[in-house]
């Protein structure tokens, strides 16, 4: 019941309206606060699906939801879209790119994370990542147009490098991608081209490690790789690249240092913290780690600022189960999810004058899709890991994405997708909007 | 039966796949011919429902189709995406913008329509025009964010500057942008904001002309202008647009002069042939008219060049029935597909060394939807004309667009939106990939 009146209800600000923003503003959703979630898109983006609107499986609209309409129906929310560009925890206040100021009392960081290109910047405009739609858009583009431009080209050599698709890092996304850049060159475009052959197309599964899905266990990374293998991806381990340009990248391994010539490059190897973290360590005097992000107290607090927490990607927090050393939280989305949840019920707790409870991540394991029929699932069950692989994990895969995927008309249109995509091999989403590109060679 | 072998097979090129190319290229399926299909994007669009993808009601997959998927089991058929840069009738050839040639035994111009700014191509930037998917973008993104701005901003000027909303032309498209605009603040928005109301917004719908939908008769201009007012929509007859900047426009009108000031303004106004109607009259000695369309004789080809002919939205043309005066043909989308089957059935003729066919445009009438329940249709029968207005009219509308969409699965995704956006009042396509713009002011 909101009996307090507005002007003493406490007021919450949330950054960002990811997994972490969401679930800790929802959780807020019957507290007499006034909440204000800044977001600097309109949408709440399903990012576990991003690599299918990258490779033309899915429109952008299915996985991405107005954030004003995810929050319509809780009036305690005003929504905002823009850039927030100072954190002032002295006032308590913090500032958008357009100059407006926001007052708090309590304040949930959750600006998740971007692509990391190891100090290596200039590598972005050639091996774009994928964290946003626009960059979904950007990647699809370059993938259909490599296509377009080979079959016009009568260069060998340009051809060649047209038909080299290189993707960089094989974890969860990487592999996704790679696995479904095959199917695309085998099935989706195959009869559509008059003089080039799609299935003569080559994906290369870059990676600087030893195994793909390093996350999961050894079992499922092997059987992965011969997932990924049959779908005709090339797997290169332990590879590390050391250059990219416009028309391929260099590459040091056991074999020696060697050139890949491709004109289509993704970058699926490195996720840093938004920079917002660095931002809030150099306002509060937190602590950051290697990759940006912030270190929060057991609660996802700030050390001697309470009444700020940092959930999500931007987070480096710890696990606390009772009896068991803490662990760290792994950066996917049920972390960031329990993480919102949690900083929410402490900032409640707070208000009400109570303590707050460590923060306790649950494990439900691990999955992740390769291609058709091809997936790996790796569950924590309270009986024991259970590990299984091909079409049945892979339908695991695809109901548990649709289960978790926001809004009735989505998740329908998504699985009518998926089925249409199935039988027909076809791709329905291979419009690209723009051709243009700043970043072309 | 293909007897020929390849090299002597006759090689057609067709420019452009809108309705006119697609519905060419079609034609000659059965054909011994060897056809190139040249678009300058990578899909053909169903424009009647491109003011859905620009107002958020439909992604742009559900109205595009790649070009090649649709030629993909037409093995006479080899597409490229490319941009027309030269037309060398002499040569019978066609240059593309990476220096290209391709020969031609016939050619097929369907190149299509372009905005007109009558001559003010300053207005461009700040009035865009609705034709390609990416001008559907930037429209959903302009209106959608003056709505995000209007919530932030504390200048009430600019907010009142924000919730004016200008569509320029009430044809079909500008009348079905400004009622659908209308539909989106009063019902769409209703209840997501928390600063301002966004059933306070006016939408404005400017026209030169003294009514709306002037393709039309009478009775259904007026019916239409009852159903947009109702929908909220203010309908400025015989006002003539003088300027346009990047905060609003001026209008010269019975009452005189005045401004409106408006940071939305969308061009619905004029249509101009594509460039490459004026390089191909250069080219042949051919007389363009005033919007830049080509002159064709009966038979849509060119006099004194047999071979090439011009169909679509590009033509002048002129429709030829027995025992009747010839009629101008009205460059809408029924006129393009009559004319590309046209102009292929009349290769064929010239290939088999027969006569060719004067070309005879069936109108089957016109519609118009306004916004919920509400459309208008003007059907020429057998008996007479029949016209309807208002939900009849509305249903009539849904399902002839449903119908002629291209695919099973657009057909019912889109009536599956359609039917979710009628209960729910919401479009579910609010998505906005890339907010910034460098129109932008």
């Amino acid at each position: 019941m909101n009996t307090l009146s507005s002007a003493t209800r406490p007021r919450i600000v949330v950054i960002g309206c990811g997994f972490g923003g969401l679930e800790a503003t929802r959780t807020l959703e019957h507290a007499a606060v006034d909440i204000t979630v800044i977001e600097k898109t309109n949408h709440h983006l399903f990012q576990p699906l991003l690599y299918q609107v990258a490779t033309a499986g899915l429109a952008a609209p299915s996985i991405a939801a107005p954030v004003r309409l995810l929050f319509r129906h809780q009036p305690n929310v005003t929504t905002l879209l823009g850039q927030v560009t100072s954190l002032l925890p002295e006032e308590r206040e913090i500032e958008l790119a357009d100059g407006t100021r926001i007052g708090y009392d309590h304040l949930i960081v959750a600006a998740g994370a971007t692509h990391s290109y190891f100090g290596h910047d200039e590598w972005k405009p050639v091996a774009p990542g994928l964290k946003t739609l626009a960059d979904a858009f950007d990647i699809r583009r370059r993938v259909l147009m490599s296509f377009e431009a080979a079959e016009t080209t009568t260069d060998a050599d340009h051809r060649r490098r047209l038909l080299t698709f290189v993707v960089i890092g094989a974890g969860p996304t990487g592999v996704e991608m790679a696995g479904t850049l095959a199917e695309i060159a085998r099935h989706t475009l195959a009869g559509e081209f008059r003089r080039i052959d799609p299935c003569s197309a080559q994906v290369l599964l870059v990676e600087g490690g030893p195994r793909v899905l390093q996350a999961m266990h050894e079992s499922l990374s092997a059987k992965a790789q011969v997932q990924l293998e049959r779908l005709g991806v090339e797997v290169r381990l332990n590879a590390k690249v050391t250059a990219i340009d416009a028309s391929g990248l260099e590459v040091d391994a056991a074999v020696g240092h060697y050139r890949i010539d491709s004109s289509c490059v993704i970058w699926a190897a490195g996720v840093a913290a938004s920079p917002l973290g660095r931002l809030l360590g150099a306002a509060t005097g937190v602590e950051c780690d290697r990759a940006g992000r912030v270190k929060v107290e057991p609660d996802l607090s700030l050390a001697g600022h309470p009444e700020i927490s940092v959930v999500g990607d931007l987070a480096a927090a710890m696990s606390y189960a009772p009896g068991k050393l803490p662990k760290p939280v792994p950066c996917v989305s049920p972390g960031a999810k329990q993480m919102g949840r949690a900083a929410a019920a402490n900032v409640l707790h707070r208000i009400a004058g109570e303590s707050t409870v460590p923060f306790r991540y649950r494990d439900y394991g691990n999955l992740a899709t390769i291609g058709r029929n091809s997936a790996v699932v790796d569950l924590e069950t309270p009986l024991g890991p259970l590990r299984f692989s091909g079409r049945l994990a892979w339908l695991f895969w695809l109901f548990a994405h649709a289960y978790f995927l926001i809004g009735f008309r989505n998740r329908i249109v998504v699985l009518m997708d998926w089925a249409s995509a199935y039988w027909s091999f076809q791709r329905h989403a291979r419009v690209v909007a723009d051709l243009s590109s700043k970043n072309e060679p």
